[in-house]
């Protein structure tokens, strides 16, 4: 047997019994006469300890042979420690050991394996192995495990099937870029790696299974941003006979049950908010509302003047920094300077200090007197002591760059709580959104969508107008989930391929599996998915999804652990009929 | 609201109740002034009536013109029925149809949506979506669901961590065929679909995690026999510190859990068998201990007369089949003329009756007297009214041949009750088995398994007297689950890929990162891998897997549901750096 307890396990309770443990030594502390060793396993850490009174000899000089990251079997006595260590569980006890076995041994490891270590990130992926070790990692994991188990239990609970839908699908060019499968008994055709189980779930609400969900596996082949993994995992959920409010009421109950039963937070009741009031207060469809910042539209007390930038902008429009007359003149350079960068395009920021006293001064004195500014302050709510910023331009581009400063403005405001969470439903999205690239609309969340039935007649006439019954999930500023109530109806879901341009045929081969589905009897129904790469970090209060995955992906799409990507043989090449083009 | 109750819900006690249900429509009887509906969900059928005198007109012809398979939503009374039906849950109770909505209309379904239906094995595939509404496909679904749900839950008590490793990782042509995914990014390279999550489990030992387990899809591209899947999901687990009967005790106690919390059945301790008494005794390394017929062995019976036959055979052998004297001349032709056959290969049949007064007759009475036949019954403990089968030849091919023959009678005979649950460890494997083919050894299981430490020294001086630390659980004469206790040194992980035939560069090229990972403390550990589909088939009587399956593929890896694998665009091929060479 190698071990009775754990390494996180005994307690002063425990004393005098023999005892066996396993694990991974962690430190060695050799004193001459003493050697002490703290041994590691998932549980815990408990202290040994070898003495040369105690200890027989061929022990003891076993027990300096020993270094970090070995791995050992030890069995002894549970002695009471001299010098107590509170801050951890096994801290009252040491064991007396009077038996080690060497099970491994170990090399030096390339870096510490510890919280703080001093591998940098591609060193820690080769070795992940190690990194895991590490008790941060770890619990990055367990965390993991437990939502996971949470999910499936909650939904569960509430009469959702998980059903397992195939990885092995069929390619569809819309939307992101897909991996495929070479097919070596149809040689020349491929499978498709599933982007999300879309069609399939609703194939399974055509089949009256009602309430689906299930935790999987997707896939998209990206040129890869910073946080970006080509394979990512999602929690599927489709019901039938719902509206849209049904949806929202029962995830909103997953969501509340996972920070509940997890973290032992009672959320409140999540705020709705439009995409087109998100738009307009916060400049994005994902608004962190752990701030405030919301905008002012100012045009109406800023286009009276000889100030010819705001006069000809579409929109003038700011948000209140609280305390920010604090900002220096460098620091206000600084924003100006930021907003100015080509990545955010602003052509120049504008503020107004409300002085402790209660005076103004802003960047724009030149143009406004006193009693301008008193407006400013008064429609703006900006009192003694903040800042309001300014931007101006067409309505679209400075929002989108009021938002970004605004969340800027947050970071460097330490304003982002990693322990608060603030969701927000933001729904009714447009069903469609121009693409100036291609010169058509393209599908807003997919083509499955549902216009609002009220919205159905303007699909022709007006067709940005139309709004979906779409619905984002954010949380702290992360789109954490989204979904829609589906189209049911063949004639619909024809009119929208038609809008998005698919040909007749294009149509068939790609979905007509699933309009043929809906000439079966379809149900109404909707549904939606969370990323829960995303949710495990953020309820582990971080925004790197990369250290909640075991074994992530670097950016080029590789695992540098196990040198993946990498080439396959010939003979494989011939089987499968694939010549590579690659110069 | 789209229902206040679904179709299996409504009783006696809820008479007199306004209620609102959805459904499709099973059944239509319209009696003039009656039409009687059967609504179904997934939770059962519920009657509804339309009445002339009751129900208004416009509702009443709307009621005419609904056909089967229609989707509606109604409103109406609960009332009790005239005529019960005490065969449904809700057979006393119907609902007088007050409002109702057709929410989807639906053509006639190809074939019938009920238990026994008219629909072809392909017809079936392709409409899935309605295979999946007949009940008896959907409690598959269900019982999957439920038996995950089991798994997951167990496990999890015990502490094991379910952790998601990769779906894009390196093929490694050692053992069955991968399927390869072409890597844009990285072009020329391609990654390859886990055949199992092996090296990963035994990373994440390494990493520390200590007890993992994970419900994943695995993938193998093989020529597919009957009821293969090129998609499976294996119910993967992996234990640190651990030795075989670590692992055997742990996981015996969760299929025991599995019987009893879904099928309430108490299964007894898991009798083991080693795997050299499964080859003597049944043939086969997966014996079906719900029958007997244990092989005898009779070369002391038979090789003292005449019957050069027998004399000349390595091994006589056979079994004895209770009340097989029943069996005519006919019957038993037969049973000669089924072991002749090519793919069984003996060269006949020899068989004794004992009849029912004692007295025995056999197809070799030329040879043998009264007395030999006595000694044959003794020894095989035949009685009156059994009969024995015997065939003959070299040890290694007829045990096989009897073995085939057996499952064959139990066939016959009906002796396979899909009710009656016999588990069987197997174990004590070879570590190598030969193969004639490549002049060479294979992996028994795979080449990660640990030799038993007392036969690491005849690794090099006799390869196949070799036993392993490896494992099958046979149930009813299907390995639902294999594993093993794994290597954990490097040294003896290289011996291991030389014996295999690995060139050095060839090992380290395709598991450098386990040889690696060995060098910074590998524990001792282990695990298992059990079939999912095969398990949830069994649990619900039956053998096919394809049926518990939602989207499953056919015998040439199509889904022919939605038509995949099809080709892909030239632009993506020209993505992929790639062209087909297919003719």
């Amino acid at each position: 047997m190698y071990r009775s307890h754990n390494c996180g396990e005994l307690r002063i309770s425990n004393l005098e019994q023999e005892v066996s443990l396993s694990g991974w030594v962690q430190k060695v502390r050799d004193k001459g006469f003493f050697i002490w060793i703290d041994l590691r396993d998932r549980y815990g850490i408990t202290q040994l300890i070898l003495d040369k009174e105690r200890s027989s000899n061929e022990i003891f000089d076993l027990g300096k042979t020993i270094g970090r990251e070995y791995v050992i079997n030890v069995k002894g006595l549970v002695i009471e420690r001299s010098s107590k260590n509170p801050k951890i569980k096994t801290g009252e006890i040491e064991v007396l050991v009077s038996e080690l076995v060497i099970l491994n041994s170990s090399k030096t490891p390339p870096f510490t394996i510890e919280d703080q270590t001093d591998g940098g990130e591609e060193l820690r992926m080769k070795y992940r192995y190690l990194d895991i070790r590490r008790p941060v990692l770890k619990n990055n994991l367990i965390l993991r495990h437990k939502i996971t188990q949470e999910v499936r239990k909650y939904l569960s609970d509430k009469m959702f099937l998980e059903i397992e839908t195939p990885y092995l699908i069929k390619s569809t060019p819309e939307g992101a870029r897909d991996f495929v499968v070479p097919s070596r008994m149809n040689g020349g055709e491929f499978y498709a790696l599933p982007q999300s189980p879309q069609t399939f779930k609703q194939l399974l609400m055509v089949a009256g299974l009602d309430k689906y969900f299930q935790i999987v596996k997707c896939f998209r082949d990206e040129d890869l941003r910073a946080d970006r993994q080509p394979e990512f995992t999602q929690i599927d959920c489709e019901m039938s006979f719902v509206n849209q409010d049904d949806v929202l009421n029962s995830f909103e109950g997953l969501i509340k049950h996972l920070f509940s039963s997890i973290k032992n937070i009672n959320l409140d009741k999540f705020p709705r908010m439009s995409y087109d009031e998100a738009i307009k207060n916060y400049g994005t469809d994902k608004p962190d509302l752990r701030y405030e910042m919301k905008f002012i539209e100012l045009n109406d007390v800023t286009q009276h003047k000889d100030f010819n930038i705001f006069n000809s902008a579409e929109l003038v429009v700011g948000f209140v920094v609280k305390s920010g007359n604090s900002f220096s003149r460098k620091d206000l350079d600084k924003y100006t300077d930021w907003v100015k960068r080509p990545q955010i395009g602003a052509s120049g920021l504008v503020y107004m200090r409300v002085q402790d006293d209660g005076t103004y001064k802003s960047s724009v004195d030149k143009f406004y007197d006193e009693s301008d500014l008193k407006q400013w302050a008064n429609i703006s709510d900006a009192k003694a002591g903040d800042i309001l910023f300014i931007l101006c331009g067409d309505s679209e581009n400075v929002r989108k760059q009021l938002g970004a400063l605004r969340v800027h403005v947050a970071d460097n405001l330490n304003l982002k709580d990693p322990e608060l969470f603030t969701p927000l439903w933001v729904v009714d999205f447009p069903l469609l959104e121009w693409d100036e690239e291609s010169n058509s609309y393209h599908a807003m969340h997919h083509p499955f969508t549902s216009p609002k039935s009220e919205h159905i007649k303007l699909i022709d006439s007006d067709p940005s107008a139309v709004r979906a019954d779409a619905y984002d999930l954010v949380l702290n500023g992360n789109e954490i989930g989204g979904g829609s109530i589906r189209i049911h109806d063949k004639k619909i879901q024809q009119k929208m391929f038609d809008c998005l341009g698919f040909s007749k045929e294009e149509a068939e081969k790609q979905f007509g599996f699933l309009m043929n589905a809906f000439e079966y009897g379809a149900p109404p129904h909707g549904g939606i998915a969370f990323g829960l790469d995303r949710i495990v970090a953020l309820m582990g209060g971080q925004e790197i999804i990369r250290d909640f995955i075991a074994f992530p992906k670097n950016n080029s799409g590789r695992d540098i652990m196990i040198d993946s990507p990498s080439t396959i043989s010939d003979e494989q090449m011939k089987e499968l009929q694939l010549k590579s083009t690659k110069k």
